[in-house]
């Protein structure tokens, strides 16, 4: 299978410029003194819908044809790529079809309807979530944009990455959370293309360890019935994504839900902003695997901010 | 009386360059287009113990002699002050002697012993505090650092107000918390001398409304009893703070608790920071008074993000 090429991020780049956050990276002496490390945390929870899935997202509507923008894009999706597919159609003034299980917190709902989009619900089974879909595209012929299983998108999130070795010397390595896959895999292209000396580590919950048991048996092996407060890493890695993964990732470490909670509280604490759980499984890892991490200087991508302040885990 | 001059704001800016941070200047498109203004964040809750405090304990410490120095520091309070003191006096290699009522939250007390510092525990009245303050002062020749009530101070909080204007050009009205004062006096001070066409107000909570009711009655009167989510804004206006906020603050507008934990929850989701409730007052002054705001170009300090969260009010 063919990668995106450094070509195809650049162009990316270039092309997500203007519509998304440069986001900054924050150091805490605090967390660098308890952790016998330095890390260097990219605040993709401060990007616009509050997470790096804006990047894939407008890196794909941006690839469209004026005629394919015009009949609007289409997604199954709860989480950020929902709002993020929203936000990026309203800016290209079209119209963003979300498919969504019927249980889906209202909120999130609300929120993906506040960017413009139309939700259309379905029952909770990826069945129904495919078959409404696929009526959906039929019916308007709205273009369909992938959460993370599209060249499109690795290629969008890949600029995050970019962005931090460009702001960063001399890493050793650096971690991003892995759920579909998108994020890693594109984290670890540009590791290959930007900072090649860097080491790639996945961060997994244990509850939905997919990427751990895939990466270790060279074959897809998805999640059955994944459980982790990590709401954002639910999914399995896919047919793009994976084939990234085993040949540029090194490592993939899991961690448990109680020590994500424990990372997560730990950052709102010292560093005083705000992530979401699945943010806070890489730094999870840094906690439980102190002997790989001592004395070196990593990258940690905070993937995102949206949470359900009536739900906190602490 | 004689109020810090410019040259004692400039010297204070030299003195604690070094050892405070230079807190960034956030702004939210959403919240503009919420509020209809520009708003722009000085973020204190980035600052070194979470909070502004740490600019003047840090000025006023470092205006002591070496001999002064080598017998310490003292103060009264279970706040961020006590934090800010501990911290400053680690730094100088010296000891901070915090006198606390013993009914003050473990947390607040773990956190001054975790920077180094003596906590002794008086009863929680205004008597056992002053009469166990001097006690210790009289036994280790300790300098006793008050929390807002001296110049050192005041010029120290000014510290913040005049990165602020050094990094955005032009603004209508900068808006600080009040409580003991010293972050407002210090606020309009700097508006005084780096940015005179500013308008500075104080931003306070109903139910700790001494500042409010000392501007208009033109004399200080103190709050009895003060009852309000915003924790750190509960002391009354004193000698030192009073009479320059009489002189330089053009208003103080006050606003009710609800009001101040929307803001403070509008912060957290819109800007995914985390700031205290006294730290939201501001924004809460903002978005009830609209008519006094609208399409002006604001600065607010968020002066700090210390939060319990256990406790948090929503």
């Amino acid at each position: 299978m063919e990668f995106p090429g450094i070509d195809q991020i650049d162009a990316a780049a270039n092309r997500v410029l203007h519509f998304v956050h440069k986001t900054p990276v924050l150091c805490s002496k605090s967390l660098d003194e308890i952790l016998n490390a330095q890390l260097y945390f990219k605040c993709e929870n401060f990007q616009k819908v509050g997470a790096f899935k804006y990047r894939g997202a407008t890196n794909a509507i941006n690839l469209l044809s004026d005629d394919q923008i015009q009949l609007g894009v289409a997604t199954h999706s709860s989480g950020n790529h929902a709002q993020a597919l929203a936000l990026a159609a309203k800016t290209k003034n079209t119209k963003a079809y979300i498919v969504m299980p019927d249980n889906a917190p209202k909120s999130k709902k609300e929120a993906v309807i506040g960017y413009g989009a139309e939700v259309i619900e379905c029952e909770p089974t990826l069945e129904a979530r495919e078959t409404t879909l696929n009526k959906v595209i039929e019916k308007t012929g709205a273009n369909f944009i992938h959460p993370y299983n599209d060249q499109r998108i690795i290629a969008g999130q890949a600029t995050c990455a970019k962005e931090l070795f460009e702001e960063v010397n001399d890493m050793d390595i650096v971690i991003a959370p892995v759920g579909g896959g998108g994020l890693l895999s594109g984290t670890a292209l540009a590791a290959k293309y930007y900072a090649p000396k860097v080491k790639v580590i996945g961060a997994e919950p244990t509850g939905a360890d997919d990427a751990y048991r895939s990466f270790n048996a060279g074959k897809i092996i998805p999640s059955i019935n994944p459980n982790t407060i990590a709401d954002g890493l639910l999914t399995s890695l896919g047919s793009k994504t994976f084939p990234i993964i085993k040949e540029y990732v090194h490592q993939i470490l899991t961690v448990e839900d109680p020590a994500i909670i424990e990372a997560m509280k730990l950052i709102w604490q010292r560093m005083k902003i705000i992530i979401e759980p699945s943010a806070a499984v890489p730094l999870a890892v840094v906690m439980k695997y102190q002997s790989i991490f001592k004395g070196k200087r990593i990258g940690i991508i905070l993937s995102g901010g949206n949470v359900d302040f009536d739900k906190l885990p602490f």
